[in-house]
């Protein structure tokens, strides 16, 4: 049998006494390691985490921020190992790889630094104070202090080491200890980096919990001033809401679920012209990045009705190009899917949308290099087309999370407008386009709708960070189906895992907080 | 049968189709009017609502600030019916009527000034652009704009004029088209000021809407950018939070429940002496305004066990003088409860306390003035005492909505910090005290579970602005069982009607965001 991967809980490393699930190599099949909660003393480990906040929320930011540089240090030093078990647990080529793992590291070092932009103080001042009576002899101050929980941190299986330290890293610097729930079929590469921060003796005991495997009962024992972070579907997010815990202990919640992220070229540009190949360029690397297991990644790509066909055939031209199979063999450039369940997700997604689109470019014409169909998870990115978008009411509710996406032909930018809404809220969308007056009029229409909204103009080409890259001074997540949660977003993070509250006092009283 | 109240939506008003659920005087048991839902149509109401968003948004802050102004001075010109209204309906004396009347009045003021203070423009910047590369040339920054759905705004019974306003007024100061729900037994004084508002022709058909009477189905069609405020009890808010709407579609919902809030006299401070006595004060007049209806008012107080029976005596010695009945009679002080439910309640509620508790003060022994006993829902203000605390558990859990509060002695701080934090999260806690280090120390340790912490000092004696007093400048709500929401706090209010988003794009795009 594989090895049994232990949990870590009050300072504690604790093996499961189940069997375990096993986690897989989704390229060959192979068996890599078990993980199990079985007899696991979920009680326990929350106390211990909640008695760990008192020391956390002693430091200041600067201090907590020192934490998050040894972190990072840590990490970077054991950087291959990780690269090692990414490819082996997610069939990620190197580039991939790289998104989860160098993405987690710039996220933390982006908040280690931001630590010393902050007050040395263990709470923040927000605002400024107020007066209440005349010449301000009474007066309100807003300051947010840490929570006095802890934060259950659920990620999905798509960013083992991102997912995980986006959240990590400002909780901490929050002064908030976390417990962390990494997805079972990819919890290795999470699991290996806590036990490599743990053995550096970097936080004190309870400061950085992780359980593997089952997340039976890891809610019930949630206390009102707790927070849970959960990244992934929107069926268990109408879960996680509709639990005691946050329904009736009021255990503030943050969701990032299902997103039917967006492309829209703008109107008034050219076949072929600097935008449309821009666009082009973008969404052929957004549907093979991760074989297209990024929350981020784009599904719907909306361009005017006269250059239907001919984005169509240069996108798929690109995607042609693509090729798929086993990462460790150098001329692969698109690895695995993470599992059989997601690859049977998406084949079964896939058939769905078949049904009521086009294929412009199709997947199964790309031979699997070093794979066996019969027992890899790997797939070629297929792109879909649907002339009639108004009525392929699918097209705008299905989220297929893997390589692919579907063209869309709009009549005018309030149709657009229209059908990109139709996603109910999502994550993300991007504008390719040369005129900022149009550009920056419609960034503002999608705002409402989106977390985010990406604009690539010809200007920019070389200095964008790309439509699906999540980067740590912007807020990450969206409204409705995308769940309406903030993350990231630089400071903006902190207020979660804060409580704000005024006081109110005297001159005297105010001037006294200042220490 | 008394008039039935109208219900307004998509500008129209609309009579229920029932027989009506009737209002009464609480004092008299007259009936006064009846409210009725029967046969409405939500599904037009909200959609209606939606479509006056649009026109809303493409005001600017200061436009819509200068709708709140109209609002300010229809409401003061029809000032005198509403305490009318007040007396009969909610059976309040004058000085109780002038908290929910003129607190509105003021509250709706504060954010019509504080609109000219923001951008002409009809969203906001939030914080500067971040640099995403080299020379800035890519950058992001992060805009609110308001949401693209409605704010179903559902209230309690015991303010329904400030209750209802102070969600109105930062909801449309964000352009936020509002469907007001007030509590069914005190309807009618939200109903006329809103009728009143209409009438003077100040906002568009569908901005404001009002619903009285039951609440059934209101939830259900929400969609996913629409948003719900609630004010009520924590069972409700339970039942809210659990559903489809929320739970699923990700409507967005602040909460605003139940709270035992604390008074704390500090350490050191001696019998008799001024933070003695302006405790005292303090707990007399929260115990009694608006009959202790109040969300913030004082529920349990602390104070070193030396000086336990000091504090009783003084306490009840105040109440003592409180002369309880009808509110039309001038001699008399405190009017009555609400209704007969929340005359029962108390009722039942003050047995359960009074099996684990002292009666330091009983209400029972006020004479009722120009009151029935067997008919008005008046009652006397009861102090209860505990002094053994830590094993008085219901004292912490038991919210009596009524003139009710329970003296509790403490050891010493960190006592005393303990068994206010057993109220699980409240809205707020008063410190009473000289020592300015001593107050700002306890102001910071509450503040992680309190959304307010009010400091009564002798320097601030007379220009302190109460504990329950909720200032518009300040933040209302508190965490764990008071709901976790967050009201008011100035501009903080407008966060909850708006979305955040990043907008990234080159320098040349986010110069044109600011047109």
């Amino acid at each position: 049998m594989s090895e049994l991967l232990q949990n870590y809980v009050g300072g504690r490393w604790v093996a499961g006494t189940g069997r375990g699930t096993p986690l897989y190599d989704p390229v060959l099949g192979t068996e890599l390691a078990r993980v199990d909660t079985t007899g696991l003393d979920i009680d326990f480990a929350y106390r211990s985490a909640r008695e760990a906040g008192a020391g956390l929320r002693a430091l200041t930011y600067r201090q907590r921020g020192e934490l998050l540089s040894a972190i990072v240090k840590t990490l970077q030093a054991n950087r291959e190992i990780y690269y090692e078990i990414a490819q082996a647990n997610t069939g990620t080529v190197k580039n991939d790889s790289a998104v989860d793992i160098d993405g987690a590291i710039y996220t933390i070092s982006t908040y280690a630094k931001l630590a010393t932009t902050l007050d040395d103080r263990p709470f923040l001042f927000d605002g400024d104070a107020s007066p209440l009576a005349k010449e301000a002899a009474f007066q309100s101050q807003h300051v947010c202090v840490p929570i006095r929980g802890l934060a259950l941190l659920i990620n999905a299986f798509n960013f083992p080491a991102w997912g995980m330290w986006e959240k990590v890293a400002p909780a901490l610097l929050s002064g908030v200890p976390v417990v962390v729930k990494p997805a079972t079929s990819t919890a290795w590469l999470a699991q290996a980096m806590v036990k490599d921060v743990v053995n550096a003796g970097i936080a004190p005991p309870g400061t950085i919990s992780i359980i593997c495997g089952s997340s039976a009962g890891l809610l019930d024992h949630l206390e009102p001033f707790d927070v849970i972070s959960f990244t992934g579907s929107a069926e268990t997010a109408g879960l996680v809401r509709a639990h005691p815990a946050v329904a009736q202990r009021s255990v503030r919640v943050n969701i990032e679920a299902d997103s039917l992220n967006s492309a829209i070229l703008a109107e008034g540009e050219a076949g072929g012209g600097p935008a449309f190949e821009l666009l082009v360029k973008e969404v052929a690397r957004e549907m093979t990045q991760k074989s297209g297991q990024k929350c981020t990644a784009i599904r719907r790509i909306f361009v005017p009705a006269a250059l239907y066909d001919e984005v169509a055939d240069a996108i798929s031209m690109r995607l042609s190009k693509v090729s798929v199979g086993n990462p460790r063999n150098s001329a692969v450039r698109m690895g695995s899917l993470v599992n059989r369940a997601q690859y049977q997700s998406v084949h079964d997604g896939l058939a769905r949308l078949r049904d009521l689109t086009n294929v412009l470019h199709d997947g199964a014409s790309h031979p699997l290099i070093d794979a066996e169909p019969d027992i890899s998870c790997c797939v070629g990115p297929t792109l879909l087309g649907s002339p009639d978008p108004d009525r392929a009411g699918l097209v705008h509710d299905l989220e297929v999370f893997g390589p692919v996406a579907t063209l869309m032909p709009y009549r005018d930018e309030a149709h657009a407008l229209e059908l990109v809404r139709r996603g109910q809220g999502s994550l993300v969308a991007s504008l390719y386009g040369a005129d900022p007056e149009r550009l920056s009029g419609l960034a503002l229409e999608l705002s409402d709708s989106h977390g985010r909204v990406h604009v690539v103009s010809p200007d920019a080409a070389d200095v964008q960070t790309g439509h699906g890259n999540v980067m740590p001074q912007s807020l990450h997540g969206g409204p409705g189906r995308a769940g309406g949660g903030e993350e990231l977003g630089g400071a903006r993070a902190l207020n979660f895992y804060h409580r704000r509250t005024a006081i109110q006092g005297s001159k005297t009283l105010v001037a006294a907080l200042k220490g």
